[in-house]
């Protein structure tokens, strides 16, 4: 069952970023009643908020917090859906240093709890999206803390992973995946 | 199996937002390999960001949004887990417009779609929380919606709902409401 889409150029959508393109693929779920998951807020620090008469509050003094979670959380069909999305410009291999150990503890963590974690991964030069379940993520994590490489291949992800069929509606169909995974 | 807890004035910690005492709650289950529940991080609309050099960017202008979900997500069980939290100084109802129709539309969507969704409500002069499940509150949505009390009674809640048990460690036990109601 490995790699069963063809990738589709006609769609690509150069210039819009993963997160775009996963937001407007969860309103579609959404919309079409399929599922209800969301991309989380930015953790933000708030330091200094302003309360101007007659108007919004305001902040004003904020930092970018590192996630202690993932980016999307939800439900389908029953289940706990929980993943992170990272983008790429590297050809051939996915740092591992675009994930924080807390992401990790955190995958590890929802897979004990009965949750499904993964992540989706994006080769920005190649233009091809790939689902990761978590569960390898966290076995190229560990093989880094045991001295191993600092980055998965991109073919290692085409061996455990699969590529996410792009199209039009829903634009990043990570859904298909989990169907022949998990609920077939 | 209405209200079987006795109510722990000792515990109350008068002072502790209804907010604070979640999250240590969750923290409680996610250490102790209970549950894996967090709060979602505030949402902002961000305008305006500075890019010191050599120091942190910062956020220097930015708006709350309106949420258009849910407090805490998580997973528990193997099921997917959302919920409202609301405090309310009210001593006899908890008014509705403490809620958004987005959030009653998500709680719709997440019993749709299999999940568990529920509000948890405080009401700070008795020192009572209690557990409300998304069916019923979406009930008194609409009985609103279509000409009735704009609130809901404290013995509605008393009756549908249940009080939750506050303790030292879990501080509010939401979870063996859910035992019994869904694992049971
Ligand atoms: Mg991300
Ligand atoms: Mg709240």
């Amino acid at each position: 069952i490995h790699n069963p889409y063809i990738k589709n150029h006609t769609y690509s959508n150069r210039g819009m970023s993963l997160e775009e393109e996963l937001n407007e693929t969860n309103e579609y779920y959404s919309a079409a009643d399929i599922a209800c998951i969301h991309k989380k807020p930015t953790p933000l620090q708030i330091v200094k908020v302003d309360y101007p008469q007659r108007s919004a509050a305001v902040v004003r003094e904020a930092y970018f917090k590192q996630p202690s979670t993932t980016d999307y959380n939800g439900v389908y069909k029953g289940r706990y859906i929980d993943f992170e999305a990272k983008e790429t410009k590297n050809k051939t291999s996915f740092p591992l240093q675009n994930l924080h150990l807390h992401q990790i503890e955190h995958m590890k963590q929802i897979l004990q709890h009965g949750g499904i974690a993964f992540v989706i991964i994006k080769f920005t030069f190649h233009n091809e999206i790939y689902f990761l379940d978590a569960k390898h993520m966290i076995e190229y994590w560990e093989r880094q803390t045991n001295g191993g490489r600092k980055s998965v291949t991109k073919q290692e992800i085409e061996t455990k992973g699969y590529l996410i069929k792009c199209g039009y509606r829903p634009r990043v169909d990570y859904l298909h995946v989990l169907d022949t995974l998990y609920f077939s």
